[in-house]
Protein backbone atom coordinates (compact mmCIF):
# COMPACT_ATOMS: atom_id res chain seq x y z
CA UNK A 1 0.00 0.00 0.00
CA UNK A 2 1.41 3.52 -0.72
CA UNK A 3 2.42 5.53 2.13
CA UNK A 4 0.62 9.18 2.74
CA UNK A 5 3.45 11.56 3.94
CA UNK A 6 3.55 15.44 4.78
CA UNK A 7 6.72 16.91 4.00
CA UNK A 8 7.31 20.48 5.40
CA UNK A 9 9.46 23.07 6.38
CA UNK A 10 8.73 24.90 9.61
CA UNK A 11 10.19 27.03 12.35
CA UNK A 12 11.45 26.20 15.46
CA UNK A 13 8.33 27.78 17.48
CA UNK A 14 6.10 25.41 15.02
CA UNK A 15 4.67 27.64 12.49
CA UNK A 16 4.31 26.50 8.83
CA UNK A 17 3.56 30.11 7.64
CA UNK A 18 4.23 33.71 8.84
CA UNK A 19 1.43 35.93 10.39
CA UNK A 20 -0.27 38.12 7.86
CA UNK A 21 -0.65 36.12 4.76
CA UNK A 22 -1.84 37.68 1.87
CA UNK A 23 -1.70 37.02 -1.86
CA UNK A 24 1.20 38.70 -1.85
CA UNK A 25 2.76 37.45 0.61
CA UNK A 26 1.21 33.93 0.74
CA UNK A 27 4.17 32.33 3.58
CA UNK A 28 3.19 35.51 5.73
CA UNK A 29 5.38 37.54 6.81
CA UNK A 30 8.97 36.28 7.29
CA UNK A 31 7.62 32.93 6.15
CA UNK A 32 10.11 32.43 3.15
CA UNK A 33 12.47 31.89 5.11
CA UNK A 34 11.49 28.71 6.49
CA UNK A 35 12.30 27.36 2.68
CA UNK A 36 16.00 28.99 2.13
CA UNK A 37 17.14 25.20 2.70
CA UNK A 38 15.20 24.23 0.15
CA UNK A 39 14.89 27.45 -2.80
CA UNK A 40 19.04 27.10 -2.76
CA UNK A 41 19.05 22.83 -4.05
CA UNK A 42 18.91 22.03 -7.33
CA UNK A 43 16.83 19.58 -7.25
CA UNK A 44 14.02 21.48 -5.78
CA UNK A 45 15.19 24.38 -8.65
CA UNK A 46 15.17 21.81 -11.99
CA UNK A 47 11.21 20.53 -11.33
CA UNK A 48 10.52 24.38 -11.06
CA UNK A 49 12.13 25.67 -13.98
CA UNK A 50 14.79 27.60 -12.38
CA UNK A 51 18.91 27.50 -13.14
CA UNK A 52 21.65 26.76 -10.72
CA UNK A 53 21.30 25.28 -7.52
CA UNK A 54 23.58 22.93 -5.38
CA UNK A 55 23.87 19.23 -5.67
CA UNK A 56 23.99 19.10 -2.23
CA UNK A 57 22.59 16.88 0.51
CA UNK A 58 19.68 18.63 0.88
CA UNK A 59 19.20 18.69 -2.62
CA UNK A 60 19.49 14.69 -2.47
CA UNK A 61 16.62 15.25 0.26
CA UNK A 62 14.33 17.12 -2.05
CA UNK A 63 15.22 14.51 -5.04
CA UNK A 64 14.31 11.43 -2.57
CA UNK A 65 10.77 13.31 -1.42
CA UNK A 66 9.61 13.80 -4.82
CA UNK A 67 10.99 10.56 -6.11
CA UNK A 68 8.05 7.77 -7.33
CA UNK A 69 5.45 10.10 -5.94
CA UNK A 70 2.21 9.03 -7.26
CA UNK A 71 -0.18 11.98 -6.19
CA UNK A 72 -0.95 15.02 -4.15
CA UNK A 73 -3.11 16.47 -1.91
CA UNK A 74 -3.49 19.84 -0.84
CA UNK A 75 -5.88 22.35 0.65
CA UNK A 76 -7.79 25.37 -1.50
CA UNK A 77 -5.41 27.85 0.75
CA UNK A 78 -2.75 26.02 -0.45
CA UNK A 79 -4.01 25.90 -4.16
CA UNK A 80 -5.13 29.52 -4.73
CA UNK A 81 -4.32 31.33 -1.38
CA UNK A 82 -8.33 31.82 -1.67
CA UNK A 83 -11.68 30.80 -0.41
CA UNK A 84 -15.22 30.71 -1.61
CA UNK A 85 -16.66 30.72 -5.15
CA UNK A 86 -13.86 30.05 -8.06
CA UNK A 87 -15.65 32.84 -9.99
CA UNK A 88 -14.32 35.33 -7.04
CA UNK A 89 -11.08 33.68 -6.72
CA UNK A 90 -8.20 35.90 -8.34
CA UNK A 91 -5.89 33.56 -8.07
CA UNK A 92 -7.85 30.52 -9.22
CA UNK A 93 -5.74 29.55 -11.53
CA UNK A 94 -2.98 29.04 -8.90
CA UNK A 95 0.62 30.05 -8.55
CA UNK A 96 2.25 27.55 -11.00
CA UNK A 97 1.52 28.15 -14.45
CA UNK A 98 1.33 25.55 -17.41
CA UNK A 99 3.65 23.65 -15.92
CA UNK A 100 3.58 22.95 -12.56
CA UNK A 101 5.88 21.37 -10.27
CA UNK A 102 3.89 18.35 -9.34
CA UNK A 103 4.36 15.78 -12.41
CA UNK A 104 1.33 13.61 -11.66
CA UNK A 105 -2.53 14.04 -10.23
CA UNK A 106 -3.04 16.81 -7.74
CA UNK A 107 -6.26 16.65 -5.77
CA UNK A 108 -7.40 19.86 -3.90
CA UNK A 109 -10.01 19.86 -1.41
CA UNK A 110 -12.71 23.00 -1.70
CA UNK A 111 -16.51 23.44 -0.82
CA UNK A 112 -16.61 24.61 -4.76
CA UNK A 113 -17.08 22.34 -7.23
CA UNK A 114 -14.78 22.54 -10.34
CA UNK A 115 -13.71 21.06 -13.72
CA UNK A 116 -10.55 19.13 -13.89
CA UNK A 117 -7.91 21.30 -15.19
CA UNK A 118 -5.19 19.23 -16.83
CA UNK A 119 -1.98 21.17 -16.94
CA UNK A 120 1.43 20.08 -18.85
CA UNK A 121 3.84 18.08 -17.54
CA UNK A 122 1.39 14.87 -16.34
CA UNK A 123 0.07 17.57 -13.28
CA UNK A 124 -3.61 17.55 -13.56
CA UNK A 125 -6.10 19.32 -10.74
CA UNK A 126 -8.61 18.05 -9.62
CA UNK A 127 -10.80 19.14 -7.25
CA UNK A 128 -12.97 17.27 -4.28
CA UNK A 129 -15.68 18.47 -2.40
CA UNK A 130 -17.04 15.61 -0.23
CA UNK A 131 -13.97 15.70 2.11
CA UNK A 132 -10.55 14.17 2.92
CA UNK A 133 -11.55 10.45 2.93
CA UNK A 134 -12.81 10.73 -0.80
CA UNK A 135 -9.46 13.11 -1.60
CA UNK A 136 -7.36 10.10 -0.10
CA UNK A 137 -9.18 6.83 -1.99
CA UNK A 138 -8.95 9.01 -4.77
CA UNK A 139 -5.21 9.96 -4.38
CA UNK A 140 -4.60 6.40 -3.69
CA UNK A 141 -6.57 4.94 -6.81
CA UNK A 142 -4.37 6.90 -9.02
CA UNK A 143 -1.05 6.73 -7.41
CA UNK A 144 -0.69 2.54 -7.35
CA UNK A 145 1.86 1.74 -5.50
CA UNK A 146 3.07 5.14 -5.49
CA UNK A 147 3.73 7.39 -2.49
CA UNK A 148 0.97 10.11 -1.97
CA UNK A 149 2.43 13.40 -1.09
CA UNK A 150 0.17 15.62 1.27
CA UNK A 151 1.19 19.33 0.32
CA UNK A 152 -0.25 21.33 3.10
CA UNK A 153 -1.52 23.34 4.43
CA UNK A 154 -1.81 23.28 8.35
CA UNK A 155 -5.91 22.61 8.22
CA UNK A 156 -5.53 19.73 6.30
CA UNK A 157 -2.46 18.04 7.61
CA UNK A 158 -4.44 18.57 11.40
CA UNK A 159 -7.65 16.55 9.78
CA UNK A 160 -5.21 14.05 7.98
CA UNK A 161 -3.45 13.24 11.23
CA UNK A 162 -6.67 13.46 13.27
CA UNK A 163 -8.21 11.10 10.71
CA UNK A 164 -5.68 8.37 11.38
CA UNK A 165 -4.96 8.27 7.56
CA UNK A 166 -1.59 10.04 7.60
CA UNK A 167 1.97 7.50 7.84
CA UNK A 168 4.83 9.68 7.85
CA UNK A 169 5.59 13.33 8.80
CA UNK A 170 9.25 14.97 7.01
CA UNK A 171 9.59 18.24 9.06
CA UNK A 172 12.74 21.03 8.06
CA UNK A 173 12.99 22.72 11.31
CA UNK A 174 14.38 25.99 9.91
CA UNK A 175 16.38 28.19 12.51
CA UNK A 176 14.09 30.75 12.49
CA UNK A 177 11.07 31.86 15.19
CA UNK A 178 8.37 33.51 13.68
CA UNK A 179 6.64 34.41 16.15
CA UNK A 180 3.29 34.11 14.88
CA UNK A 181 1.57 32.53 12.07
CA UNK A 182 -0.54 28.84 11.16
CA UNK A 183 0.72 26.00 13.55
CA UNK A 184 1.38 22.79 12.00
CA UNK A 185 0.47 21.10 15.14
CA UNK A 186 -2.77 21.84 17.47
CA UNK A 187 -4.14 19.59 19.44
CA UNK A 188 -2.90 16.65 17.63
CA UNK A 189 -1.81 13.38 20.23
CA UNK A 190 -0.51 11.23 18.04
CA UNK A 191 2.03 8.83 18.71
CA UNK A 192 5.42 9.27 16.78
CA UNK A 193 8.58 7.29 16.38
CA UNK A 194 11.70 9.29 15.05
CA UNK A 195 12.61 7.62 11.60
CA UNK A 196 15.51 9.71 10.82
CA UNK A 197 17.70 13.09 11.31
CA UNK A 198 20.07 15.44 9.63
CA UNK A 199 21.85 18.33 9.47
CA UNK A 200 21.11 21.25 6.63
CA UNK A 201 24.11 23.49 5.83
CA UNK A 202 21.86 26.03 5.72
CA UNK A 203 20.88 25.43 9.56
CA UNK A 204 17.66 23.30 9.41
CA UNK A 205 17.50 20.32 10.96
CA UNK A 206 15.54 17.57 8.77
CA UNK A 207 13.36 14.74 11.26
CA UNK A 208 11.13 12.67 9.74
CA UNK A 209 8.69 10.69 11.53
CA UNK A 210 6.26 7.70 11.50
CA UNK A 211 2.83 8.35 12.85
CA UNK A 212 1.81 5.15 14.72
CA UNK A 213 -1.51 3.73 13.58
CA UNK B 1 31.74 36.49 30.20
CA UNK B 2 29.79 33.33 31.53
CA UNK B 3 27.14 31.75 28.66
CA UNK B 4 23.88 32.47 29.77
CA UNK B 5 21.62 28.89 28.68
CA UNK B 6 18.81 27.27 28.93
CA UNK B 7 18.39 23.34 28.67
CA UNK B 8 14.82 21.59 28.24
CA UNK B 9 13.33 18.93 26.72
CA UNK B 10 10.14 20.16 24.69
CA UNK B 11 7.09 18.21 22.53
CA UNK B 12 7.78 18.24 19.00
CA UNK B 13 4.34 20.64 19.09
CA UNK B 14 6.14 22.49 21.29
CA UNK B 15 5.20 22.19 24.69
CA UNK B 16 7.42 21.94 28.11
CA UNK B 17 4.73 20.74 30.01
CA UNK B 18 1.43 19.68 29.55
CA UNK B 19 -1.83 20.33 30.05
CA UNK B 20 -3.47 20.04 33.45
CA UNK B 21 -0.50 21.00 35.77
CA UNK B 22 -0.93 19.80 39.39
CA UNK B 23 0.95 19.71 42.34
CA UNK B 24 0.73 15.78 41.78
CA UNK B 25 1.63 16.43 38.28
CA UNK B 26 3.68 19.15 37.61
CA UNK B 27 4.92 18.25 34.31
CA UNK B 28 1.24 18.13 33.17
CA UNK B 29 -0.66 15.29 31.97
CA UNK B 30 1.68 12.95 30.02
CA UNK B 31 4.56 15.71 30.52
CA UNK B 32 6.75 12.86 31.90
CA UNK B 33 7.33 11.44 28.45
CA UNK B 34 9.71 14.42 27.64
CA UNK B 35 12.20 13.19 30.11
CA UNK B 36 12.18 9.63 29.03
CA UNK B 37 15.74 10.49 27.00
CA UNK B 38 17.09 11.74 30.33
CA UNK B 39 15.66 9.83 33.47
CA UNK B 40 17.51 6.73 31.03
CA UNK B 41 21.08 8.16 32.17
CA UNK B 42 23.29 8.11 34.67
CA UNK B 43 24.62 11.62 33.96
CA UNK B 44 21.23 12.74 35.41
CA UNK B 45 20.61 9.62 37.88
CA UNK B 46 24.00 10.55 39.81
CA UNK B 47 23.11 14.10 41.39
CA UNK B 48 19.65 13.24 41.77
CA UNK B 49 20.67 10.08 44.11
CA UNK B 50 19.67 7.49 41.64
CA UNK B 51 21.11 4.01 40.82
CA UNK B 52 21.63 2.80 37.71
CA UNK B 53 21.31 4.53 34.32
CA UNK B 54 22.96 4.49 30.95
CA UNK B 55 26.37 5.61 30.50
CA UNK B 56 25.44 6.53 26.84
CA UNK B 57 26.12 9.82 24.56
CA UNK B 58 23.09 10.87 26.15
CA UNK B 59 24.46 10.83 29.52
CA UNK B 60 27.31 12.71 28.11
CA UNK B 61 25.27 15.47 27.21
CA UNK B 62 23.53 15.49 30.55
CA UNK B 63 26.98 15.73 32.15
CA UNK B 64 28.51 18.28 29.57
CA UNK B 65 25.27 20.63 30.72
CA UNK B 66 25.55 20.39 34.49
CA UNK B 67 29.49 20.73 34.05
CA UNK B 68 31.05 24.03 35.12
CA UNK B 69 27.59 25.75 36.13
CA UNK B 70 27.90 28.60 38.64
CA UNK B 71 24.45 29.64 39.20
CA UNK B 72 20.83 28.73 38.40
CA UNK B 73 18.27 30.89 37.52
CA UNK B 74 14.55 29.50 37.57
CA UNK B 75 10.82 30.45 37.90
CA UNK B 76 8.75 30.08 41.08
CA UNK B 77 6.39 27.66 39.78
CA UNK B 78 9.10 25.54 38.76
CA UNK B 79 10.60 26.07 42.42
CA UNK B 80 7.52 24.58 44.03
CA UNK B 81 4.40 24.72 41.57
CA UNK B 82 2.96 27.37 43.98
CA UNK B 83 2.15 31.12 43.98
CA UNK B 84 1.19 34.14 46.05
CA UNK B 85 2.53 34.32 49.87
CA UNK B 86 5.25 31.19 51.19
CA UNK B 87 2.78 30.66 53.92
CA UNK B 88 0.23 29.58 52.27
CA UNK B 89 2.16 27.51 49.84
CA UNK B 90 1.91 23.94 50.34
CA UNK B 91 5.30 22.80 48.66
CA UNK B 92 7.29 25.79 50.09
CA UNK B 93 10.50 23.46 50.50
CA UNK B 94 10.19 22.64 46.53
CA UNK B 95 10.37 18.95 45.09
CA UNK B 96 14.49 18.53 45.73
CA UNK B 97 14.43 17.82 49.53
CA UNK B 98 17.85 18.48 51.60
CA UNK B 99 20.11 17.64 48.66
CA UNK B 100 18.97 19.57 45.66
CA UNK B 101 20.78 18.13 42.52
CA UNK B 102 22.60 21.92 41.62
CA UNK B 103 25.53 22.09 43.69
CA UNK B 104 25.21 25.24 42.86
CA UNK B 105 23.39 29.11 43.94
CA UNK B 106 19.77 28.86 42.55
CA UNK B 107 18.18 32.29 42.50
CA UNK B 108 14.36 31.77 42.40
CA UNK B 109 12.03 34.63 40.83
CA UNK B 110 9.07 35.52 42.95
CA UNK B 111 6.74 38.65 43.87
CA UNK B 112 6.97 37.39 47.59
CA UNK B 113 10.18 38.07 49.62
CA UNK B 114 12.21 35.09 51.87
CA UNK B 115 15.25 34.29 53.24
CA UNK B 116 18.19 32.38 51.54
CA UNK B 117 17.78 28.58 52.09
CA UNK B 118 20.92 26.94 52.06
CA UNK B 119 20.99 23.46 51.56
CA UNK B 120 23.41 20.45 51.41
CA UNK B 121 25.76 20.02 48.86
CA UNK B 122 26.35 23.43 47.67
CA UNK B 123 22.74 24.46 46.80
CA UNK B 124 21.30 27.85 47.92
CA UNK B 125 18.34 28.79 47.02
CA UNK B 126 17.99 33.05 47.51
CA UNK B 127 14.85 34.69 46.68
CA UNK B 128 14.45 37.57 44.12
CA UNK B 129 11.92 39.82 44.32
CA UNK B 130 12.81 42.55 41.80
CA UNK B 131 12.95 41.26 38.56
CA UNK B 132 14.63 39.26 36.04
CA UNK B 133 17.82 41.87 35.33
CA UNK B 134 18.60 41.82 39.17
CA UNK B 135 18.51 37.70 39.11
CA UNK B 136 20.78 37.81 36.34
CA UNK B 137 23.05 40.50 37.84
CA UNK B 138 23.05 38.04 40.95
CA UNK B 139 23.69 34.99 39.17
CA UNK B 140 26.45 36.92 37.28
CA UNK B 141 27.78 37.71 40.92
CA UNK B 142 28.01 34.38 41.68
CA UNK B 143 29.04 32.50 38.79
CA UNK B 144 32.17 34.25 37.90
CA UNK B 145 33.47 33.02 34.95
CA UNK B 146 31.28 29.67 34.64
CA UNK B 147 28.08 29.08 33.42
CA UNK B 148 24.59 30.51 34.21
CA UNK B 149 21.33 27.61 33.70
CA UNK B 150 18.33 28.63 32.97
CA UNK B 151 16.09 25.96 34.35
CA UNK B 152 12.84 27.56 33.71
CA UNK B 153 9.86 27.81 33.24
CA UNK B 154 8.21 28.62 29.99
CA UNK B 155 7.13 32.44 31.22
CA UNK B 156 10.76 32.95 32.72
CA UNK B 157 12.70 31.64 29.69
CA UNK B 158 10.60 34.20 27.52
CA UNK B 159 11.10 36.85 29.70
CA UNK B 160 14.74 36.73 29.15
CA UNK B 161 14.73 35.83 25.46
CA UNK B 162 12.28 38.99 25.26
CA UNK B 163 14.81 41.26 27.01
CA UNK B 164 18.08 39.64 25.08
CA UNK B 165 20.03 38.26 28.02
CA UNK B 166 19.81 34.27 27.17
CA UNK B 167 23.07 33.75 24.84
CA UNK B 168 22.02 29.48 24.11
CA UNK B 169 19.18 27.41 24.13
CA UNK B 170 19.69 23.56 23.94
CA UNK B 171 16.18 21.63 23.51
CA UNK B 172 15.68 18.08 23.53
CA UNK B 173 13.13 17.50 21.32
CA UNK B 174 11.22 14.06 22.37
CA UNK B 175 9.16 12.42 19.47
CA UNK B 176 5.92 13.09 21.65
CA UNK B 177 2.84 15.47 20.58
CA UNK B 178 0.99 16.78 24.02
CA UNK B 179 -1.46 18.53 22.16
CA UNK B 180 -1.85 21.09 24.74
CA UNK B 181 0.17 22.99 27.83
CA UNK B 182 2.62 25.29 28.85
CA UNK B 183 4.42 26.47 25.29
CA UNK B 184 8.59 27.54 25.56
CA UNK B 185 8.08 30.07 22.26
CA UNK B 186 5.12 32.75 22.35
CA UNK B 187 5.92 35.55 20.30
CA UNK B 188 9.38 35.53 20.18
CA UNK B 189 11.48 36.56 17.33
CA UNK B 190 15.13 36.34 18.48
CA UNK B 191 17.48 35.40 15.86
CA UNK B 192 19.11 31.76 15.97
CA UNK B 193 21.90 30.13 14.69
CA UNK B 194 21.92 26.41 14.93
CA UNK B 195 25.06 25.41 16.75
CA UNK B 196 24.75 21.79 16.99
CA UNK B 197 22.52 18.50 16.93
CA UNK B 198 22.55 15.06 17.83
CA UNK B 199 20.21 11.71 17.91
CA UNK B 200 19.38 10.48 21.06
CA UNK B 201 18.19 6.53 21.48
CA UNK B 202 15.45 7.38 22.61
CA UNK B 203 14.16 8.61 19.60
CA UNK B 204 14.13 12.78 20.92
CA UNK B 205 16.91 15.22 19.34
CA UNK B 206 19.34 17.68 21.02
CA UNK B 207 19.55 20.83 19.37
CA UNK B 208 21.90 23.79 20.39
CA UNK B 209 21.26 27.05 18.82
CA UNK B 210 22.63 30.39 19.58
CA UNK B 211 20.34 33.98 20.20
CA UNK B 212 22.19 36.13 17.79
CA UNK B 213 22.61 39.85 19.86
Amino acid sequence: MSTFFLDISISLDGYVAGPNITLEEPLGKRGEQLHEWVFATRGWREPHGLEGGEDSADSEIVKKTVENVGATIMGRRMFSGGAGPWESDPNADAWWGDDPPFHNPVFVLTHHARESQPKQGGTTFHFVTDGIEAAFAQAREAAGDKKIQLSGGAQVAQQYMQAGLLDEIHLHVAPVLLGGGQRLFDGQTNELERVSSSESPSGAIHISYRLVK
